[in-house]
């Protein structure tokens, strides 16, 4: 994936909308790098947050994915804006097992108003990366309600 | 919804589904009801699940809808077998704020492969449920796996 | 489907919607009614719209039901607007065979910029209706851009 | 697009496959090409498909994007089968204006049973291409009942 170099300060603004949410911490998943109409976040695997075959939820996998979106989103919003999924449908293409969960969001067309990213999700292990949840998603730019 | 009564060991058979899940233990999400090609399942709201306004994030909702659409599909699916949701989408329709959530699953079209359901989310506060999202999803119909 | 009785302006100006659309003439697809947050249309069943297995394609199925998904969010926007589809999502759950084949729409969630509707598309023969599609759509409200 | 040489006996069974559609033929859709996992189609610009602010139907752009991932997969899928499309989620990014349009395809994760596609559409006017449309598709092999 192609992430362009992003101000500081659209890194530090998209960032600061992950910090606000306790839900991350709670599930562990971190932002890994913030690009132009880009974002990637990547979480551990963990047993409790399994399914009954004992691979990762797909609801676990679809929030990775969806908040990855909106942070992709956000980077092509102006200062004083947040970001909110009003859709998304995904794809789940293949067992969640692995080390980690990785997913990368590309916009693939900004608006003022609506923006569409699409979002894949691997699972790592060790060296090898398997595509397993494909995401389409619109995401509403609105006035920031915090502070 | 209409929840016709369904067989004691078609709902012991689900049940067993939503037990084998560690990560409905973790969130609190707990089985309500269910019937003939229907679910109902329930979560407290939870601060710690939260998104960057305080309301539960849409991939907390997102995976109660999803595990609740899974279970309406297998009231509908034969012993022995399991269910896998392949892929849904999502409107999220309005904040997911209130004391409770509860989704309603209600299969529109059963099949011997493939079964598609759709998903009713709505957050309770006193005796006012709001409708905060719905879902359509398409679930597989695969050999146990299990034991 | 609880079709209320809209205001004489609103249908008219909804049903001016679809006089606009040049396709609905060549594909025979005709407004059927038109209600508060609801819109049924329909087309009679054509052998050179079908596809492999000489069923209704499902492109054109789509066709009726994103029409009739707009239409019916176009009841709750204000005079001087008009009704744009963002995206939708359809489960396509039987074949498309039959006399007719007609689309009802029902807005789950009106908004002043996006309203998001439900439609289920039937197959007509004789007096038996037969599910073939559910559609999830978000439409978005625009300044009318005719005349 | 990554169109890798196909066999000739997979791109005539493909090529059938739309020749046996009665729809495509209707509205002057051809097949451009076809490859391992992928497909093109386009079709010229008519008036007479056009909504009401005289762009090309959001439906009749889905129906392109529709066949061409239809068979993309088909490509994947084994002598003696067919393909269904059992469900897809399209975003429209831009107004439907052009010359032509033309539909791009790609498997993003083949099955015995389910096959996932993704495709873009694009507006071409003299050298310029426009994305759109962006569809995520689930299609079904199933036994060929031609013949």
């Amino acid at each position: 994936m192609d992430t362009a170099v992003t101000s500081n300060e659209t890194e530090a603004r998209v960032r600061a909308i992950a910090d606000g949410m306790p839900v991350l911490g709670k599930l562990g998943i971190t932002v890994d790098s913030v690009g132009d109409g880009t974002a990637t976040m990547s979480m551990p695997s963990q047993p409790d947050l399994s399914q009954q075959h004992g691979y990762q939820h797909a609801g676990i996998t679809t929030l990775l994915a969806d908040t990855t979106g909106g942070l992709a989103a956000a980077t092509m919003m102006p200062e004083g804006t947040n970001v909110l999924a009003v859709e998304f449908k995904i794809n789940l293409l293949a067992p969640a097992r692995g080390d980690r969960f990785r997913a990368e969001g590309r916009v693939l067309r900004p608006g003022r108003t609506l923006t569409v990213v699409e979002v894949d999700v691997f699972a790592d292990t060790g060296e090898r990366a398997t595509l397993i949840a494909r995401m389409q998603q619109t995401c509403i730019c609105i006035p920031d309600r915090r502070g």
